[in-house]
């Protein structure tokens, strides 16, 4: 039988609720129902397994991350939080620590900034929440940003726009890692026919 | 001063996660960034305030049901733990206690069906996930069961489609409590411009 991937997702403190919460619906109803797939979502945090998001949500997060192991994929969301970590060499660090064993390094919103911190995206094409997209060039000039794009799939590292874009950067991942096909399944089990009435 | 009004989202077991979080985060980016619009969000439970949801995150209400006080507006989130809800006479009962002190009601997903099991659905259009329309209007044979609507207002009442249709409604509530312009700028806080990508 072979090994089971895994795909973590980050909990920490003031990270924007759906940031996190929309790919981990998507990726846990497709890992959920189609076991067969050979993918786990977790959800780890840093020590605390209890974080409180940056819309006051407090979340529990599956496991720390000195009993995650290796990944598959790495999901970073957004949110405020992400700020302290531009400053936070042992998280950079972690970040760069993880690269070499991590096929697929993913952002929601502003965590492509903690990525672009930590060098991961020189002179690669990358976004972020519209409101950051000129921190992301200042923090690392060589990134190539994309003003327009609801995700950007750069090979081993994908980022998404701000905040609700995760929900379609994580049924791009499904289709990417087993096929169109089942990310139309979870689209369609998670009733995602969007139509902002605004 | 005026009095605020309170939203209160109801947390339990096995709800689906977005259900809930979707409309939180519509909300709370609304009330925390235009507090004198007189509006407050809070995320309440049955009796242990941390629930494990549908796909296994676990999230911690802000409160209880018996200290929550009246409500201006209460949402009913949907998922599998809200079957038990149908046949649990005390909740029902709480439910119908609420009536007459919520000026409006609300639910994503199946959570209209547990309205519907309490009675509030009677003679009145509604809708729900869609692989659960049948088992709506088996409950109340009355409803007029909406199988296209993304979300059903009727007046005192709002019923959204399945999970993901949440935040639809959520946008919705903000138009109707306050403005379109209102709801306008949380969607643009949330890029919530949506695009599927399967």
């Amino acid at each position: 039988m072979p090994e089971r991937k895994k795909i973590g997702i980050f909990f920490f403190d003031e990270m924007e609720e759906p940031d996190a919460v929309g790919p981990w619906e998507v990726l846990r109803w497709w890992t959920l129902h189609f076991p067969d797939d050979g993918y786990d979502v977790v959800s780890f945090s840093r020590t605390d397994t209890m974080v409180r998001c940056a819309r006051g949500l407090r979340v529990t997060a599956d496991t720390s991350m000195s009993e995650l192991g290796d990944l598959e994929v790495l999901m970073y969301p957004g949110g405020r939080g992400t700020r302290a970590h531009l400053l936070d060499a042992p998280l950079l660090d972690w970040l760069r620590r993880q690269r070499p064993n991590t096929p697929l390094m993913t952002s929601v919103c502003t965590g492509s900034l903690v990525y672009a911190a930590a060098g991961l995206l020189k002179g690669r094409p990358a976004t972020t929440h519209w409101a950051s997209l000129e921190l992301l060039g200042e923090i690392d000039p060589s990134v190539l940003v994309d003003a327009d794009a609801r995700f950007v799939d750069d090979g081993d590292v994908v980022t998404s726009a701000g905040v609700s874009a995760g929900i379609d950067m994580a049924l791009h991942l499904v289709a990417r890692l087993v096929s169109i096909e089942r990310a139309r399944q979870v689209r369609r089990g998670i009733q995602y026919d969007p139509a902002p009435p605004v």
